[in-house]
């Protein structure tokens, strides 16, 4: 899977990652990933199951990973640990 | 799975359900599932995260699913819809 067909979540609006994703189906491709950490994955599984309820009926999550990371603190040299998860979803 | 072996992820500190789920391996349960609703979904990533990081290293993720359950919404009879997850983890 290359980057293109990668969504990453962020701070914008549940709506607008929707709409990304969307897009990519739209646009041809089989399967995109949905990429989040930390808070953003509450996020990242709302614009999956709105993608797949009310757009993109074909489409299906077919698999959910998750992982820790480690991210660089801020104002020092350590790091913290960040929860990341990554959904792929398929159009059938 | 019966429901002994569901920890459900609220309001509490994320440390509290990892604990909550450590007991239940401790105590002999093979699978553990971990429930969560909305915005706890991030928290109970970090709570299968950190089980099998830091507390049980034989268990691992074996499975997650994800839901979209419509909820009474306060003051009116209108119901919103909100994102599910289950996690389930084994120890092996």
């Amino acid at each position: 899977m290359d980057d293109e067909n990668t969504v990453y979540i962020g701070k914008k609006e549940t709506m607008n990652y929707v709409m990304a994703v969307v897009t990519q189906f739209n646009s041809g491709s089989d399967e995109v990933v949905i990429k989040s950490r930390g808070r953003a994955i509450s996020k990242a599984v709302d614009v999956a199951e709105i993608t797949r309820h009310r757009f993109v009926p074909e489409s299906s999550i077919i698999d959910i990973k998750t992982d820790t990371e480690q991210i660089d603190r801020e104002g020092d040299d350590g790091t913290v640990n960040v929860s990341s998860m990554e959904i792929t979803m398929k159009k059938a």
